[in-house]
């Protein structure tokens, strides 16, 4: 018998897919001694552990053998009207038809792909954008369109022009996006808004963050205000947004609980494609979240986070502005869970990262953020998950690495 | 402004995708007064409810900022080790290397279709077939080549002319097959082996029930056939066969979780099909399901599952020999939790299904589980979810609905 040439077998969207040096490079920050501000998780420390354990206990002695069995494709009921309440208090009128419960925000962006990418077709994004879309839109034949964006997000100057090649959809991160940490005036969202129903192409709204802000006021979510320029007040939200959330970063990621807010029609699209890709989303995880969530208890914990990540930020620009060599630039975030820096035009991030490994920091080269390739003289750095001291020591490790690459290239 | 034309901006692929009139008529039994035969639930009554909740309380005392936070897509490491030990015992020899933790076995059918199947592919399956990988794979572009199935499994003497289409993969459900609940011979599996080694195409082997069996002995699975086949003794896995299998039927399916065995460099490929379709499965949910498995409490709790399954089996034989009309035959399933019924050709089950619930009690019409169309005189049957009382009233109500048909139509 002969082995199976499984290399040939595999379809073209899966023969395309290759690991990335980055996430090669990455795995050597795994080691215990490493501090890594490449990855984009929250701090443990805020993590709700005693309301998880009761939620938990209530849940199974309650009503564990409907917690424990097949549950619906859409989600638990429960759970979605207080979505739904929820966001109609703070932001758009939506009921539960609105809303279909995904296993965290990547699988809402896989959905997304499945249901509106043919092979080929253009998709606006800012750049740098979030890496997981590109990861999931990839797999279906995506191509990107890419629209600048600054301290403001995507400059909507430049949205038009894109619009004009007729894209599937417009996605964007208007809050403290993931990688670079800008937030989308008001101003723009209107003009986005504005310009996404000239054109007749809807608008993705990935929202992981917009409840944590460190400072200055909300912008009203996009969602909102092409509901309000729709002036659609039936309660159910049937606009030209597909808007996504996640108690990932309000509650735990470990769950893998996520939402995506759509007109209803929309929705029921969404809900074959969660029948045929996992059947639902873990009966007992939406139990138990709804348990520890149901009673306002999120209003509370997000302060405490707020302030958590308020001050590691705030530590992190502290020593940043202290001891960085004068070639390094960074914009300061209002909120979310990462900080953008900018190297001098030239110089490589990721020759930055294999150095810095060295001395036992990490942090995610900028370059593969940007679909249209170039500025590989950015990096990402998280500043969620490490605490006060350990953010003091690696950024203190981080300075001299880079005193060093300067130093050598014969920069002051 | 204008409304978004949702439904022409839909990709090609779920442009196609409908809901079945079958599962619109199923919705009606969600009625509290029905008896429902139709899905395929596990019986809540042998859900492990007190060892889950001591197991989130450890987990949760003992590793809550581990168990809530992103884990690795290839999921729990002690747990892969746990299913690899388990598996090596008991089947063929791997290692963690070898498995990959999925949100359900469907969501491993989903992750197959994205690796192999290119549009217009041809897929071997049994006719009839698990309804929900022609649904994961449809959704790729996925054709079938039917093999015909008797209570022995897919008559593997027809086998080989579907080989010489070139397929892709074949798949099969060799134990207790749903819908069916016939059991491949060891004799078959053996061909299945040889054929596909000879044409060089792989096997997915779907086992969700194969600890379930209520009478005669335990046959290898294919993926321990094809390893003996190929004398391949290094204890890494790494022949021709996909094995899936899941705790949904040992433990609760409420947990999304399932695993796939395969070689290592296929596995590499799900691994990344995984992380951008949903990063990785829950973290808390395996965690806590290894804290259940761990001491070997699946070897006794199975029999516990085993022996409550084996009862509501024969009582519904029983209720079924006494009652049902002769027009009707049936087979005696060795384990799994469906019994498959066969009408008279040219008799409708949909058809009796619409008049089953008038009387309160359903079950799900065969027809759609041949890809290959027709068989519209056959009904799968689910006995494991209803406690015996119930299921000798609803196999009363549903011989009921039978003697009314057959006396209508002018059969005796």
């Amino acid at each position: 018998m002969l082995k199976t040439p499984w290399e040939y077998r595999y379809a073209h969207r899966a023969q395309k897919a290759k690991t990335s040096e980055i996430r090669e490079l990455l795995k050597l920050t795994e080691q215990p001694d490493m501090i890594s501000f490449a990855g984009g998780l929250p701090a443990p420390e805020v993590f709700p552990i005693k309301e998880f354990q009761q939620a938990c206990n209530f849940v199974l002695n309650e009503r564990g053998a409907q917690a424990l069995q097949y549950g619906t494709s859409e989600g638990y009921t429960p759970l979605r009207e207080m979505i739904a309440r929820h966001n109609s208090r703070f932001s758009v009128p939506v009921t539960a038809d609105n809303i279909l419960i995904t296993s965290g925000s990547q699988q809402a962006l896989d959905f997304i792909g499945r249901l509106f990418i043919n092979r080929g077709d253009h998709i606006v994004v800012e750049s740098p954008t979030y890496l997981g879309a590109l990861q999931a839109w990839s797999a279906y034949g995506a191509q990107y369109i890419t629209v600048p964006a600054d301290e403001h997000g995507m400059n909507t100057d430049y949205l038009e022009e894109a619009l004009r090649v007729g894209p599937k959809f417009i996605y964007v991160l208007p809050n403290f996006q993931n990688p670079s940490g800008s937030t989308l005036s008001l101003e723009r969202r209107k003009r986005l808004i504005l310009l996404a129903d000239q054109y007749g192409v809807p608008i993705i709204e990935d929202d992981p963050y917009g409840q944590l802000r460190y400072e200055g006021e909300h912008i009203p979510s996009v969602v909102m205000l092409d509901n309000q320029y729709r002036n659609d007040t039936d309660g159910e939200y049937s606009g030209n947004v597909i808007y996504l959330s996640t108690f990932s970063k309000l509650l735990a990621p470990g769950l893998r609980l996520a939402w995506v807010i759509a007109p209803p029609n929309v929705i029921q699209k969404l809900v074959m494609a969660k029948q045929a890709s996992d059947l639902h989303t873990s009966t007992f995880n939406q139990q138990v979240a709804y348990e520890v969530a149901k009673g306002g208890f999120l209003d509370e914990h997000v302060k405490v986070i707020r302030s958590v990540y308020k001050e590691r930020r705030d530590v992190m620009l502290e020593i940043m502005e202290e001891i960085f060599p004068t070639e390094m630039s960074w914009k300061k975030p209002l909120g979310g869970m990462f900080l953008w820096g900018i190297l001098p035009q030239g110089v490589d991030a990721a020759e930055i990262l294999k150095m810095a490994i060295q001395k036992k920091v990490a942090f995610v080269p900028g370059g593969s953020f940007h679909p249209d390739g170039g500025k590989n003289n950015t990096m990402r750095i998280n500043f969620s998950y490490s605490s006060p001291d350990v953010i003091r020591e690696g950024i203190t490790r981080l300075g001299e690495t880079l005193k060093e690459v300067f130093h050598k290239n014969g920069h002051k």
